[in-house]
């Protein structure tokens, strides 16, 4: 299985996905402030993932901290939440978590400080674990939706490698996979940072899974060809009207879909529908479904 | 001016275009083998381009004949249109140049060896001019589709490099920057080969045009914000109802196109359109109009 964020031996490991597909090495990191620079640097990147990582870093914090009462701490766990909460603006799953590690640090604090620092870590841990369970879920959800033989196409990556470790749209893809449905994987390389290409690939070599990666502008070509069945791409951020912020170019790919008479599924954790104006938006009559854990959401869609 | 085909001193000259941006460099030949290399290696591309360089590889290889009567220089002619016409099959141009080559070398195999040999290189200066002039009236014709402060967005390198020298797509938008009416051109960087990036982006600082380089996947968006008003591509070839080949992703961008309202023209010699079931097509019904040398055609298209 890919693990993209574990805790062992007192620290945070992270896989780093800049050097992905060439080099597969694991960073440690025991200060929250690296965790910050690792967000910002692209070494964990995905909305699910940067929430578990950030969520490792608020433990961190705690355990850095020198503070000698609850207020102390308090105050160093807000600077360490500041300072996270400014590397990636637009993923919500980054304030998601650090909101709800907060809220246990206040509802908690009446615990001694060594419990408040073992129960911020535990936290950490259940995020990451949610996570997990979540996208097998979704997973299972949105297999469904996917026929027998099916040629799929995935923008950017939504995978093992942006989440805990199973992963939204690919997650989809692995739990169709798992079923014996999936004949073709069509992966979209993702310019300009080319996610598609470095990472997706790399997932689907390490899943067995029958893939081809293609320029982004060859989408259009084999969706006219009749070789794709549906589209599943993750999400950054889902308006309540459906309306889903993502990866430049997922809008093409949308719009390309409709074209074809192809479905365009998005597949997100449900903490990801929450309004956000900016970002590369595709409207919601653009898109077949929401796949998310508990099922899957046709328009229109109600998330308030 | 960018020239990136000249006749110097008996040999042809070519503007490496796989250097470009970085080097401008120009590479010398004087045997139709090394012109056939550096067709096979993109040292020149361009459908245009190539039509006009394999002319000349006719009129080298008459040169460097050893034949000692007509009917030798024509079999030499004949190998060495053979070994040209295998270098890019796509290239509707290339065929054309080298059958109106093959055609003056039966016409007029009366004359004498040398003479056969100067009216053979006559014929590729005269392709290499009317290329030219025929850019300067396309893209006259193109300009008066062109509002005043016009965003164009443009796919791929259909510009000076991919001609004789003014430029097919690019030459309409130079033509319409020389009337004032440019406000900002969108530069597909064109993945795998980038030819946006590396070609059509370093003619327009050459020229001074307004532009902008985006990732492939980012023109659904421009797009989508109302920042085009008009998309121009060249063509590698066009059927005789419109429908037209060129560089993969040109679809993709005409889908996007009509979704948002925006009209989508190719701009092309006239000796374009044949037919050809291969390739990245763009159906007819996507294209607001084809505009050439002798005017802007419309659908339904009737090139027969």
């Amino acid at each position: 299985m890919i693990a993209p964020i574990r805790w062992e031996r007192d620290r945070l490991l992270l896989l780093d996905q800049t050097l992905l597909p060439v080099e597969e090495r694991t960073r440690e990191y025991s200060r929250w402030s690296e965790v910050a620079d690792a967000i910002r640097t692209l070494v964990v990147r995905g909305a699910p993932a940067i929430g578990c990582a950030a969520a490792f870093g608020i433990a961190l914090a705690a355990r850095e901290s020198l503070a000698e009462d609850t207020d102390g701490l308090l105050r160093d766990l807000e600077e360490a939440e500041k300072g996270l909460a400014a590397t990636r603006p637009t993923a919500v799953n980054l304030f998601w978590a650090l909101d709800r590690m907060r809220e246990v640090a206040h509802t908690e604090r009446a615990l001694s400080l060594p419990a408040l620092r073992a129960r911020l870590l535990a936290e950490a841990q259940a995020i990451l674990e949610e996570d997990l369970a979540g996208n097998r879920a979704l997973g299972a959800h949105g297999a469904s939706l996917v026929p027998e033989g099916a040629r799929i196409l995935t923008h950017c990556n939504a995978g093992a490698l942006a989440t805990a470790g199973y992963g939204t749209a690919v997650g989809v893809i692995r739990a169709a996979h798992e079923r014996g449905r999936v004949a073709m994987v069509w992966v979209d390389e993702t310019r300009p940072v080319m996610q598609g290409s470095r990472l997706t690939a790399w997932e689907m070599v390490k899943e067995g899974i029958p893939h081809r990666l293609i320029s982004d502008v060859a989408a259009g070509f084999v969706m006219k060809r009749g070789e794709v069945d549906l589209v599943i791409t993750g999400a950054d951020r889902i308006a309540s009207n459906g309306d889903t912020a993502n990866k430049i170019g997922t809008y093409s790919v949308a719009v390309l879909a409709k074209h074809h008479g192809i479905p365009f599924y998005i597949a997100a954790p449900l903490e990801t529908p929450v309004y956000n104006p900016a970002f590369d938006v595709t409207p919601a009559e653009l898109i077949a479904g929401i796949i998310t854990e508990r099922g899957v959401f046709r328009f229109p869609y109600s998330f308030t």
